[in-house]
């Protein structure tokens, strides 16, 4: 098996923390590990760093080569811009030898987090038999813990229809399910029969090129055009048309098949989503760092540098980093964006 | 006339930006000039660098100097410790060569605000006169504002008793009142016979010393003793009773007058005191520094260094310095000291 690590991502929802230069992938948020490097570490028992790709950006190639020395530095590639996940899944299998995308190569993005590394590992090795057996493009859906409107979902056949040779657990996709309002997000959960779409894919690396031929002839041209004239991968690469795997390859296949993953997932989407995972206190507060809280009860306090003290507040992230402060109730961690936004719209290039 | 300004406190109520080397009385709080430098610059109309005495400790000694330039460096005593304000004074008065001390002497503390110079001024030079023409002990009160139940008062004599020689508005203390019950505070204020206790005290230098002799034989034994080996000092000015002015001389007097001083001042007791003076912007947000607030209103966001951003927050005091972050709500601004002695329990020297 190989694996093709997606680490070109650049959100600002860590911030002061998360910088353009250091995004969530390079942050160690819960360890000393990054969330990136945590991604290598969790494989290794099933594929070694030698047989592990990564994809990420020029300005962050780096930075990945530093985190991962062990990972063979030509299997770290730079795009020269973002053009969603479509083009950068498709052009680094392309980019593999030959032999290698013969294997079954495992997609996964470089940012969120498994509870249960093991279990994570056998779901993937057992998706990995079926791609192998049956040739077909699987995805490792993560059961659903609450009626979450934010992700997208996996609508799955029911199990009667499904004259089934794979393992038991092996479901088939009915289809892809955009980000849902509330109350279906509410049916979903109920149903017990909608996955939540976490971007985890295996194929056989041929296999996609041939779906990326069948169903993007644009973006497949784009890629052998880049194929036959490396030099030139600046200027092709910019011209391949932008889409997300999902919906240029996955929403137009039939017989996608899918392993639900319990494992503890999680995609670390929000400072409030790193409080769950952290131990707290006996006061409830969590964090990192130094951090002093008196009277002061269910807080994050993550300091990445110096000395945060509270004293009498409840339920805030107050986050330190070497020239910033954030202070915000937990709640509202979605919209650090504002934030963001805002300092961008000063022109404070140096706070993002 | 002389001053003498007391810069020797050592209060912890502007943690994480005071500390044991930068009490308050060493802060720019307001604007770019330390408490103790705009003490300095408020006389300046009255009483010149030439004429002004400061007391510290010896621990602040050499930054006082550096604030205050002008001062003379002889005029800049050390308390080998801290003895209370009684000796403090007592022994920087002895130490003033003798045609100082036959003049007018003005007490003042070094961290008080004054937020109309020039009231203040008018108000020292009429209680310079008093004393001089009368030989009395002068304060000058505060006009109360509200019922704070932290600080004393002065209880004034009926006017209608007082057979006034002097200007009008000088009244005779009756007592002086230690910090009152709440009802107490609240009677005070709508008596309208009660003053603040600002701490700032007018006299003869010579008239003080005799006071000392009068009341206080062994502190007066102790400064001639001082005065006789000045080699002895550290030794000698240990032994010195440690009381305040207040209890070791001006409760047993009769005949203080007082001025009442309305010039917009405050103690800056608290983060909180702070937020009262200064300009809030259109969100109702003071503070100082580089700072950012987005949905957020009623906050005192105080950056001394880097930048403090907070979003959907309300009355809360953040501080931010180059190795700590305070987060509380306004109201408790008081409670600050409870931070600073766990630090301090946890042996954490290098935060205070």
């Amino acid at each position: 098996m190989r694996a093709l690590i997606l680490a070109g991502g650049s959100g600002t929802r860590f911030w002061p923390l998360s910088r353009k230069s250091r995004p969530k992938q390079l942050l160690a948020l819960e360890g000393e590990r990054t969330l990136l490097r945590d991604t290598l570490e969790r494989l290794a028992p099933v594929i070694g760093p030698e047989a592990v790709w990564v994809c990420t950006t020029e300005a962050l190639a780096e930075a990945v080569r530093r985190d991962l020395p062990e990972v063979p530095p030509e299997q770290i590639l730079s795009e020269p811009e973002g053009r969603n996940t479509a083009p950068a899944i498709a052009w680094s299998v392309r980019s593999m030898p030959e032999a290698a995308r013969r294997e079954v190569v495992a997609v996964l993005p470089a940012d969120h987090r498994m509870g249960d590394p093991a279990a994570f590992r056998d779901a993937l090795e057992r998706a990995a038999r079926v791609v192998e057996r049956e040739d077909r493009v699987m995805t490792l859906g993560v059961v659903p813990r609450w009626a979450e409107t934010g992700y997208g979902y996996l609508e799955l056949e029911p199990v009667e229809l499904e004259p089934d040779p794979s393992p038991r657990d092996v479901r088939r996709v009915r289809r892809f399910v955009e980000k849902p309002s509330e109350e279906n997000a509410r049916r979903f959960l109920e149903s017990g029969n909608y996955l939540w779409n976490a971007g985890i894919f295996l194929f056989r690396g041929s296999t996609l090129l041939d779906l990326v031929a069948l169903h993007q002839p644009e973006l497949s041209r784009g890629l052998e055009a880049i194929a036959a004239a490396p030099g030139r991968l600046r200027e092709l690469y910019g011209r391949l048309p932008a889409d997300s795997i999902d919906y240029a390859i996955m929403e137009k296949l039939d017989g996608i098949a899918t392993l639900p993953l319990d494992c503890g997932w999680s995609d670390l989407g929000s400072w409030e989503a790193l409080d769950e995972i952290l131990p707290a206190d006996s006061q409830g507060n969590t964090g990192r760092g130094d951090t002093l809280a008196v009277e002061a009860g269910g807080n994050l306090l993550f300091a990445d540098q110096g000395t945060i003290a509270v004293l009498g507040v409840e339920g805030l992230v107050v986050v330190r980093t070497g020239d910033a402060v954030l202070v915000m109730p937990k709640a509202r961690s979605q919209e650090v964006r504002k934030l963001v936004a805002e300092l961008a719209a000063r022109g404070r290039g140096d706070l993002l």
